[in-house]
C-alpha cells in the first residue's frame, strides 16, 4: 500500500471531491495499483536483451507472423521454437529474412546481434541420436541468449567410459543441459562428477512403459545426486532459458 | 487330444457301454483330462529341491503356521517372506525351529540341508543402505535355493567409481541382482559393463515423484541397455528366485 | 585409485616437476581416469560377437544409413530394430545388402556368420496372432546373437488345452520367451509348469483398459509364480538379449 | 416394499381389516423412509429382489446402529459389510442379534428365514489364501440372498492342475465368481473353460506394481475370454449380488 | 464344432454308418488347428458354447482371411470383430460371402442358421448417438449368439423421463446391456430400477477427462448399485457373450 | 407415488374389479409413473429457449445433419460444438443456414432471434493465443444464451501486469470464465483480485508433463483461492452454459 | 477488515472525528500483516467479500491458535476447517469460543453476527450417509457467509425416486451444492432435472477403483449435463464459497 | 575429500614432513570408506563441492549413528535429513553434539566452521505456512552449504500484492528457491517478475486431486515462465544443494 497515495484519496474525501462510496471504491483497487507500480519497472529491466520467444505448436502460420512481426518491429530478436519444417516454408513466405535450423526444429529473426553475455561455457550433454533435436532446441536457444555453448553427443550410460573420455569437456562447463530419454539416468552419472549446476531435460524418446517421456522425467526428479534440477519433457527451450539464467548470475 | 481315449470312448459307445449323450460329456471334459495329464508329471520334477515359499504379509499368524507345518510334515524346506519382527516372535512359539533373519524379513525352517546346485556365483549388488532388506531378501532366498551367493553394498550411480572399484568381482558373477531406488539408475550402468545376466529390482525407497518405487521400475524397464530384466517393486524373493534358475540352467 | 599413477604425481611434485596446484588438480580428475581403465578393457570383451543394434524408430533414414555403414566398416552385424517397410525400401537404397524380415521390423546386414554360441534352446512361446511381430523380433534377434531358436504360436490361456499339447516343445527349452498383450495371463500359466527361466513381454495389443499394454505389463510384474522376469511392452529385441545372454551362461 | 407384507395389507383390505385409508397410509411409508442420516429404500426389495446392505466402512457404529433398527423394524434380513472384529463387538451390544462372520467381515441379522431362490448353484473360486476375505464375502452374500453357494479354495494359476482337479464342481456350477489377486489371471483359465457366466472379482492383494488391485483389475478387464465380467476391487458383496441376479434369472 | 454336428457323427457310430477310425478322424480336429500363425480351437464351441471370433484391429486382411476360411471349412459361423470398412471391402473380394455390418464394425459369415436358443430378451440400452456403434456390436454379437435382442437409444441420465418412458422395455428384459460413455452414470439409474442382471459397457466416447472411456469405466467399477458387472471399454463383443452366456443359463 | 392413483387401485381391490394378484403388479410399477410425471413437466419448462448443442466429434455429417433438422423443426436454436472446417463445409451443403465460427469450431443455425436474459456480462478471460479457440467456444456460447459477453485475451501470469492494466473489465464483470494451459495458474490469480464467481477452464494447450491438460486441469482444481470452480479439460461449452445459468440466477 | 468498518473510519473523517494521520494509520493495516509464520490478507474480506479461512490440517495447534487471534482481534470472524476432534479440544482450551462442529469438521469463533447477504437458497444434495461431513463442510461454510441453507440427504442414483419426490426443495433452490462418492452420477442426474447452478463436490468415499474420490470426480468433470462445475475431492468448503459468491451475485 | 586438506597433505609433502609412501596412504583411505552397511564417498566433496548427507528416512538410528561418525571423523560437516524428532532423540544419546532444527527436520554435526562461498543471496520464498518445513529444509542446506540466506514466508498467488510489497527482498537475491504446494502457481508468478534463476519446490501440502504434491509438480514443470527449473515432491535439500551451486558458479 502506498501510503501517499491513501493519504491523497483521504484529502480528496475530506476536501469534498471525492464521495465516501468513491473513496471506497478506490481503496478496493489500491493492490492493483500496487501491484501495477511494483511490476512494471521491473518488466523494463527484464526485457533488457532477452528476445521473446514464440511456441509455434497449436498456432496457425498466420497467427505466428503476426506476432512475429509486431515482435520484429520493437526491435526484438524473435525465436520460434517447435516450428514444423512445413510451416517453416510457408513462414518464410511472409518473413523471407526468417532462418530455420530444421534439426533443432528454431526459426530466428535476428534483427539485433547477439552479444555475448555469459560467464562461462554451457555443455549440452546429449544421450543418443535420437535425443538430439531437443538438446539443439536447448543449444540453440542458449546462443541465442548471448552464451558459449558447447555439445557433447551420444554418450549414454550403456558406455560409461564414452562419457568419461569426455572429461576435458565437462570439467570445462560453466552449466551443463544433460538431455536424455528412455530410462534417463545420464544427468545422475553426470551430476555426480561434476561440482556444476546440472539441468536435465527428459526427452520423449522410448516406447511402451517410457509413456512419452514420464520414466525419464521421473527418473531424473528422483536422482541420487542432489542438486540435478529438471524442466518439462521435451523442453529444450527452458533448459536454455534457466542456463542462460544461471551464466549471466 | 488323446487318441486313444476318444477311441475308447468311441468303442464303449458302439457297444452300448455308454449313451451318446455320456459319450459326448466326456468329450466336452477332454480338455479338462489331457490337460491334468501333462501337468502332473510335470509338477513332480518342479518340485524337486525347490522349496514352497509363504508370503506372510496378508495372512494371519494362525494361517502361516498352518501351511507352514504342512509343508514341513511333506519334507520341504520352508521360507517364509515379509515376516515382520511381531509375527515372528508369535510364530516362533507355534514353530520353535523357525530362523529368523530380520533385515531379510525372512523366516526360515529348514528340514532338509540345502545342496549347492547353481553353477556359478549369484552377486546382489546394492543401490544405498535404505535397498538393504530386499537386496538381502534375494540373496537370502538364493541361497536357500542352493546358491553361491556374493553381495555388493552402497555403490550408487552418484559415485560411479565406487562402483567400479568393485570390478573383481562383478566380473566374477554368473547372474546379477541389482537392487536400487530412488532413480533406478544402477540396473542400467552394471548392464553396460558386463555381458551377464542382469536383474533389476526396483525398490519403494524414494519419496515425492518416486511414487513407492514406480519411478525406479519405469527406469529400469526404459534401460537403454538391452538385455536388463525386471521384477517386481521390492520383490526380492523374485529375483532370487529368477537368478536361481538361471544358475542352475 | 590407482596407486602407481598417484605414486607418481607425489614423485614430480617432490621433484618439482609439479607444483601443488598442478597435482591437485591432477587429483580431481582421478575418478574419471580409474572408470575409463575399468571399463574400456571390458568393453572390448562385451562387444565380441555382439552386434550394435540401432532403434529405427525416431531416427531418419539418413541417421540410420549412417550408423548402419559405420558400424559395417568396423566389421560388425547390424541390427535395425523397429524399421517401417518405407524406411526400409528407402534404406535398401543405400544399403543394398540390407535383409528386410517384414513381419519382425528387424533390419539385417550380416557381414560375418553367425555362429551358435546359446547353449540350449530358445523357446518363442505367442499367446495370439496380434502378438506376433514382437515374438518374432524377439526370435530373430536371439537366432542373430547366435542362439537356436524355436517358435511355439497361438496358445493363449483361453484354450489351455492348446498349450499344454506342445508340452515336449516347452520341456526341451533352456530358456523361454513368452509374449503376450491383453491380460498377459500366459508367462504364470507358463512358469507354473516348468523350472526354467521365463522372460516375459508384453505387447500393446489390445484396447480400452488394456492401456497400450500397461494391463499386460503389470499382470507380468505381479506374476503369482515367482522366478518371472519382464522387459518393456513391446520390447523383443531385449528379450532375446536377455535370452542370449543366459543362454550363453 | 416386501411383496409378502403388501400383499398382506391387500389381504386385510379385502377382508376389512384394513379400510382403504389405513391401507393407504401403510403403502404411503413403503417406498421410503426418512430416518435422519440414511434413507432406506424398503422399495428396492421388491424392485431389485434383495435388500439394501450397510457398507460398514466410513460409518460410526451409531449410524449402522440406527440405519440397522430401522431395517429390523420393517422386517428385512440386514446384511452390513466391511464390519472390523472391533466394531461388530461394539454393534453386538447394541443388537445383540447380530452374527458375525469374522473371515468375510460381514454382519447378519436374519429376521426372516432365507428361502432357496437360486435356479442353480453359484460356485465361488478363489486364486489364494490371502484372497479369502473377498471371497467370503461374496460366498455369504449370495447365500444370504437365497442361493446355494459351493467353494473352491486356493487353485491359482501357478499350479493349473490343482484347478483342473476340480473339475466336478466346475461344470456343476450354473454362475461362478473367481476372486483372485496379484496378476488375476484366474478368471481368464476358468473362463476358457466353461460356458458358464464368469464374473470376475480383483482383490488387493499384492504388493508393489499390483497397485492395491489395480493390476489385477486390468488383467481381468482385459481377459482374453469373450464373456467375463468385472466388478470393483475387493467387491464380493457385488459379486454375490450379481451372480445371485444371474441365477435367478 | 458345434454340439448338434458331434451328436451326429457320434450317432452316427451308433447306428454303423460310420466305423470308429473314421468318427475318429473327423473328431481329430476338435481341439485345434494350426494353420500357420494361428490356431483355431475347435473344442471351444462344444467347451464355451459359442465360436471363435476374429479380433481385426492389428491383423492383416490376410491373416484374417485365412483363420476365417479355415473357420468356414469346419461348419463355424465366423464373426469378425473391428473390422474397418476399408478392409471389410477388400476381404469381400477374398471371402464374397461376407456380410459387413458398418455401425457395428462387424463382419459375418452364417454358414449355419442361428437357432434362439437363450431363455428370454437381451436389452441393449444406449446412452447416447456417440455410443451406438458399441452397442451395435453387442447386440449384433448377442444375436447372433443365438439370443432375441431388443434396443432403447439415447436415453443419456441428463434427461431421465425418455430413460423411464421405456419402462415396458426395460421390464421385459431378461439381462441388460448399458452402454454409456462420458459421466458412465446410466448403467447405475437402469440397475436402480430392475432386479436383473445389468452388464455395464463403457465406452470412449468423451473428451479431455474422460480420458478415452476411463472416467466411464471407474464411474461403472464404482456403481453405489450392487450387482452392475462391467467389461473393458467399447467392448461390446465381451458384452454381447457375457449376456448370451447369463441368457443361455 | 400417486396418491389419488393407488386409492382407485385399493378401491377397485375392494370392489372386486381387481384381484390382489392384479393389484400387486400394479403398485409394483408405481415408481416409474411418479417419476415421469415428476420429471417431463420440469422437463418442458427447462427447455424454454435454452438451445440444444450437438457434440460433432465423433458423429457423422449425416448423423449431424438429421439431428440439426430435427431440433431446426421444433423451432429451437441449434448449436453445434466441436466442428472441423472439413465437417462445416460437407454440413453446409445440407444445411444452407448454417453459420461457421472457425476459431470457435462452433456451427450455429439461429431461426429465433437471441434475447439477452443474464442480468450482467460474462468476461472469459484467455492466459494464451492458444488457448484461444476454448474461450471463443465459451464466450460464442454464453452468447448464444443470451448473455452480455466481453473478452480479455493474452494476459498469462508469466507478465502479471497485462492483467493488472484491465482492471476495469475484471471488476465490472458478473461472472468470470477464466481459460488456460499449460501450469493453469491464471484463475487462481484471477480469483485472489476479485469477489465474483469464477469458471476455470483447463485447457490441452501445453506438452510433455502437461499431459494434454491434466496438469492445468489439477492447478485449478487444487487453486489455493477458495470458490474457484472447475470444468473439464477444452470444455469452452460447459463453461458458457454454467456462467450462463449463474448469470441468469 | 470488513468493508462496513472501512466505510464507518471513513464517515468519521469526513465528519472530523478523526483525523486524516488517524484514518491512515486505521487504514495501514489493512492489505496484510505479518505475524510470524503466516501474513493474513486483511485486504480479503474487501477485495473477495469473505474473510480468510484456517485450513487445520497440516497446522500445529499452535500455529491455528495463533494465526485465529490475529484475526479475531481484527474482528473477523474466523472459520477453521479440517479440524480434528482431538486438535478441537486442544484449541478449546486457548481459544474458549471455539464451537466445534464436529460432523463439519469446522470450528467457529464468531465475534460479528452473520448477516444475511444471499439472495437465494443454497441447497446441498447428499449421495449417502457417508458422504455428510462434506456436505456438512460445505453447508456450514455458506451459512457462515451469509447464506440460506437447506439440505437433502441420501439420495443416490440407486433410487432416482427418492431424489425426485423432493421436487419441492430441489427447485425451490437459487444455486445446488450436490456432494457425492462412489460413482459420483447424482450431480448429473440433478443437474438434468433443473435450470440452476450445479456443484458439484466429488468426495473420497468409496474403495478399490474409487481411488480416494477420482472415480467420482472424473464422473463429474464428464457429466453429459452441460453446465455442471466441479470443486476438487472432498472439497466442501470451495464449494460453500462458490455457492455463496454465485448466490451475492 | 575436503581440498584444503589434500593440499595440507601435498604442502606437508613437499616439506618433507611426509615420504611419498605416508602422503600416498593417507590419500588412498580418501575416495571411499567402506563402513559396513554405506560407502561413504570421501572424494565427493573435492569431486561436488558439498559433503554427502544422510537421508534418515528408512534408516535405523544405528545406521544413522554408524554413517555420521564415520563421516565425523573424517572431519566432515554432517548434515541428517528427514529426522523425526524421535529418531533425533535417540541419535543424541549417541552423538551428544548433534544439533536438531525440528521445523526444517534437520540434524546437523558441524565441526568445520562453515566459510561463505556464495557470491550473492539465496532467497527462500514459502507460499504458506503449511509449505515451511519443505522451505526450512531448503534453507538450512543452503546455510550449511556456505550460502547467505533470505527468508520470504506467506506470500501465496491467492493475494498477489503480498508478494509484490517484497519486491526489494525479491530483486536483490541471487537464486530464488520458490516453495508451494497445492496448485503450485507461485514460481511462475515469481519468475515472471525476476531475471533471476529460479528453482521450484513442489509439497505434498494439498488433499484430493493434490496427488501428494503431483498437482504443484506438474504445474512447475509447465510453468509458462521459460526457466523455472524443478526439484523433486517435499525436496527442499536438493534445492538447496542446486542453488548453493548455482550461488557458487
Amino acid at each position: 500500500m502506498n501510503p501517499a497515495r491513501v493519504r491523497r484519496f483521504l484529502t480528496d474525501l475530506k476536501k469534498g471531491k471525492l464521495t465516501i462510496d468513491e473513496t471506497l471504491s478506490k481503496l478496493k483497487l489500491l493492490p492493483f495499483e500496487d501491484i501495477g507500480d511494483a511490476v512494471i519497472d521491473h518488466h523494463r529491466e527484464l526485457r533488457r536483451g532477452f528476445p521473446e520467444a514464440i511456441l509455434a505448436e497449436g498456432k496457425s502460420v498466420d497467427q505466428i507472423a503476426r506476432i512475429a512481426k509486431k515482435m520484429k518491429q520493437r526491435g526484438s530478436n524473435v525465436l520460434i521454437t517447435r516450428l514444423s519444417p512445413q510451416n517453416a516454408r510457408e513462414l518464410k513466405k511472409k518473413l523471407p529474412e526468417l532462418d530455420y535450423h530444421r534439426l533443432a526444429r528454431i526459426g530466428l529473426i535476428l534483427g539485433k546481434r547477439i552479444e555475448k553475455q555469459g560467464k562461462g561455457t554451457i555443455l549440452v550433454v546429449c544421450a543418443g541420436t535420437s535425443d538430439l533435436p531437443v538438446a539443439e532446441e536447448a543449444a540453440l536457444t542458449a546462443q541465442v541468449l548471448g552464451n558459449e555453448v558447447d555439445r557433447l553427443t551420444d554418450v549414454g550410460v550403456a558406455g560409461v567410459h564414452r562419457l568419461l573420455a569426455q572429461k576435458e569437456k565437462l570439467t570445462q562447463a560453466r552449466v551443463l543441459i544433460v538431455v536424455a530419454g528412455m530410462e534417463g539416468a545420464l544427468p545422475s552419472v553426470v551430476g555426480g562428477l561434476l561440482a556444476r549446476p546440472v539441468i536435465a531435460v527428459p526427452t520423449s524418446v522410448g516406447y511402451g512403459a517410457s509413456f512419452q517421456g514420464v520414466a525419464a522425467l521421473l527418473s531424473m526428479l528422483n536422482s541420487c545426486v542432489p542438486g540435478v534440477v529438471v524442466v518439462n519433457i521435451d523442453n529444450g527451450y527452458g533448459a536454455g532459458c534457466a542456463a542462460s539464467l544461471i551464466n549471466k548470475s
